[in-house]
């Protein structure tokens, strides 16, 4: 804190008022947004401000996807380059991959960071690396078949996408070899539904983890009770009532705020990060010392869409459509009818009337929300194989409950 | 070679020869071609029997381009890996990148042993390290462009056709950062018009460097002479006539053979690499110590294509197109006419007569061979971005001259 304080001008106003780098200080300082970030970087292009070191000490340069926005550029040391791999090692050493795994990383090798994360997590854990950029699907199942790959680091979007390709090419001697799939990039792996169905499909376990290019890999899962640990070795955590600085109370569901103690060369200090999470009242039922949350990441801040006065998360529709077996693409559609009533429209690749109607059922049962289910021919909603972008708003900008909204595809 | 003679099942029969590993026993030891250790792994799959090692404790696959036939797969230790990374850093430390500059890698991140070695060396080196996998050629441009990158690494036929797409799509401004291009994966950089032709489209200079993933990165970037050193601090180099163990003469041009010292997991000795060079009588204007290629890697034996009695490398083709001022696409056709004679055939991207009959008169000046110059619209040939693909062998398989003809795309 005093180094960063000293020379990182985007901190340095922000850190003014603390004496010590104590952590009980932390709460004083203010909270750090995206916006804050983007902001920064717009009048300071292209890296911003939040730079403790000259521009040379950086080894390494990754964004945020971009899914919301203009993406945000993160430089990291060499140090911090280090830490981070060490906390994706983390998550892999709880997804049980070690040594004696042979792990395919099956994406592309954009400036993501967590593709780099995992590389490094990889290679940290002693496993055996196989990078599977530059590939089409059936290439990495005949890959992952003739080398026997153990492990598979993808997003759950793509496992699932993997496996149907599996059953269409006639290559579903790749599901043997594979023992688990760590997900990531999306909170797919921590909807029960979900992670039973990539869990089905491969035969395999499906562990979740978290990170994002702000800040690192955060959270790994918990083998024993399901859902995830907040690393809080390597980063203090706060769970906020969203929108405002008080924390949610024990079992109460609220934004993650984390503070990333191996970073210094482009600092995540009290940094809200948009990921929505039900904390827990006690600890998991292997009574591990980190903070758990049972039901990993819930969605995002801004996924959140408000429906005649109700929190609605896409993540748990897509849940709910799970439950009822329809394991295709889908496509949730919000919009105001001619009432000036939002209503909820989800088109899904459903074969029978009765199926549409079982999850108009579940969800109204389920969440308390009314929608209207459209079954579509496989085909022709498109599909989705990386960040799932698989929500559209169409209610006019201003009205009440769309405040929040993302930006649809 | 104690070691690898004692646990590894396909060098200990080849080792048995020699009592000691001093250089000079060598020469003795057989050499190793890439369908010795192709029939092996199709013998002992997945990864064949050249392991030195138990397999958990290999870090990470790699594959050969499969450029030619189907690729081999090639372990390395992690020190192995280390020595790997620093072969790649001295190529970069050859073209002058290092800890102060932003280094591009224009490339998708396939199991190919360059592209990760790349990520690895400019870690090395200390530069700012910008993974450009997973985009398209313009978002790629605009990336150099914001973030100001210095150096870019990639193929140069790539390099090539991303200047075409910043000129098509007004994104020229990529072009003012960079000020160095380190080619990888074909030999078009030791070409010097396709050299020239790179700096001219990006103002930058161009160097080369070889490697291979059955070896590593073994020669580097002449700056003083043009050209490549071989780094034969970390392999041993030898140059023989093509399909003899007799070494080429100084000066002479033959094919080059290598040991590599520093890895152990699966190693490489007396490796023939399928590279062709032509070897210099004396040491570069510079004086550096490793031996000198001149002119870098000339073609590969699978490439050499014998016309008429004649020793033909489509790259030299290359350079006479590029000279006469010929930059697109082109392909070369090699056929029997019916009077049973081997003919050459080229289309071309010219839109004049004269420039036809320009590259027919140098071709036969400068290489002694009679071609015949079709031109052709621009896009009617495909596009290559990867590895270059221009070559096709239409001649009864048989025939004198044909014997060493590679499989066309």
């Amino acid at each position: 804190v005093a180094l960063v304080r000293r020379t990182n001008p985007f901190q340095r106003e922000r850190l003014a008022g603390i004496a010590s780098s104590a952590p009980a200080e932390l709460e004083a300082l203010p909270l750090t947004t995206k916006e804050d970030l983007a902001a920064d970087q717009l009048a300071h292009p292209p890296f911003g401000s939040n730079l403790t070191f000259a521009p040379d000490a950086y080894a390494h340069l990754h964004q945020t996807s971009g899914t919301t926005g203009e993406p945000l550029r993160i430089l990291q040391t060499a140090a911090d380059w280090r830490w981070n791999r060490a906390c994706f090692a983390r998550a892999l050493t709880a997804a049980g991959i070690g040594a004696a795994d042979r792990v395919g990383l099956a994406f592309s090798f954009g400036p993501y960071l967590q593709y780099w994360s995992a590389y490094e997590g990889a290679k940290e854990v002693g496993a055996l690396v196989v990078p599977l950029g530059g590939m089409d699907s059936a290439q990495r199942l005949e890959t992952i078949r003739d080398l026997r790959l153990s492990a598979l680091v993808c997003t759950p979007t793509y496992a699932l996408r993997l496996a149907e390709v599996a059953r269409s090419r006639g290559l579903e001697a790749a599901f043997a070899p594979v023992e688990t799939i760590l997900c990531l990039g999306e909170p797919g792996a921590s909807i029960p539904s979900t992670r039973r169905q990539i869990e089905g499909a491969w035969s395999a376990r499906c562990l979740d983890h978290a990170g994002m290019a702000e800040v690192g890999a955060f959270a790994y899962a918990c083998a024993a009770g399901g859902g995830l640990h907040l690393n809080e070795d390597e980063f203090v955590c706060e769970v906020l009532v969203p929108g405002t600085e008080r924390p949610v109370p024990p079992g109460g569901r609220g934004e993650l705020v984390l503070t990333a103690l191996g970073r210094a060369g482009c600092p995540a200090i009290r940094y809200r990060t948009g990921d929505v999470v039900d904390t827990a009242p006690r600890a998991c039922p292997a009574g591990h010392a980190h903070r758990w949350l049972p039901n990993g990441i819930v969605g995002r801040t801004d996924d959140m869409v408000v429906i005649r006065g109700m929190n609605v998360f896409p993540s748990a529709i897509e849940q709910t459509l799970r439950e009822v077996g329809v394991h295709g693409e889908y496509r949730i559609t919000f919009y105001t009818d001619p009432g000036a009533r939002d209503e909820v429209r989800i088109q899904a690749e459903i074969a029978r009337p009765d199926v549409a109607r079982a999850v108009e059922d579940r969800t109204r049962q389920r969440l308390g929300l009314r929608v209207r289910v459209v079954p579509v021919r496989p085909g022709i909603l498109p599909k989705q194989e990386l960040k799932a972008r698989r929500v559209e708003d169409l209610r006019p900008i201003g009205r009440p409950g769309t405040e929040s909204r993302r930006p649809t595809a």
